[in-house]
């Protein structure tokens, strides 16, 4: 097992899936009293894909995007926040939140982070984002300039769910 | 870090790629002293994607295929020798070689043996057979029911290859 530093970018998101592959890398990538910087991204989807719910073709009034922002910025506190608790035993823990579509800003941050691994979900982003920009994961497997880790959340006869 | 027992499986091919991805998670992922098992799959193609490569129509004749199945035979043997002398420092490495096709046999492997990881090239199982089987890494990152590990092989300028 190599020692020198890795930089470990594990993409969360409101799923429950995401924060099972960070405890599956928590627990089988990332060696403790090790060097290795984990990076937890949340990635904010651009406002089109919220204005997809309304399915109304209206335009949206300010008040009600400043709203969706609002929430946006909430889940992606709460996501994190949760997130970080899982990593209580490591010493460098990095939180970021992005915007964008996930599969590129994901893309992005492993080249611009110089990541060595990244970690994610298989269903990737969440079950309605996932209706409207497609497997982000499969998405980052091809296109990630790192090897990508994809972590399925366990059926329930695993117990785990 | 987990310190249970973990069976990991390895899809090795006669492409580079899959060297690579076995030499990542020698580094990366598998504990040296630990009671991890390292599984190495080498899976040869049916037949018939031998025979695309003739393009005529004919059917071979008896010899033609037996000379075939030699050939698959020691490909794989050289394929799992090379992997077999990366692993010098694992303890616990046991080959294997499976017929069929290499989408549905990892898949079915990773439940036979129970593997808790599975690591792969991206590109997967070979430059001609991909041409014909589609992207086995995306296929296996959907459907294998264990985390998935998908390994590129660097680009020249990195300076691995």
């Amino acid at each position: 097992m190599a020692q020198e530093e890795r930089r470990i970018l594990v993409a969360v998101d409101e799923g429950e899936e995401s924060l099972h592959a960070l405890s599956w890398c928590l627990e089988n990538l990332v060696l403790q009293n090790s060097k290795d910087t984990l990076i937890l991204l949340y990635v904010k989807p651009p406002r089109v894909v919220y204005s997809t719910f309304d399915g109304t073709g209206y335009l949206f009034s300010s008040d009600i995007t400043a709203a969706m922002e609002r929430y946006g910025q909430e889940v992606a506190d709460v996501v994190l926040e949760k997130a970080k608790k899982l990593c209580n035993n490591i010493e460098k823990v990095i939180n970021m939140v992005e915007n964008g579509d996930p599969r590129d800003v994901i893309c992005e941050m492993v080249q611009k982070l110089g990541a060595d691994v990244l970690v994610m979900g298989s269903h990737g982003y969440g079950l309605i984002k996932r209706a409207f920009l497609g497997s982000v994961s499969n998405h980052c497997a091809q296109n990630a300039k790192c090897p990508v880790l994809i972590v399925k959340k366990p059926k329930p006869a695993n117990g785990n769910q």
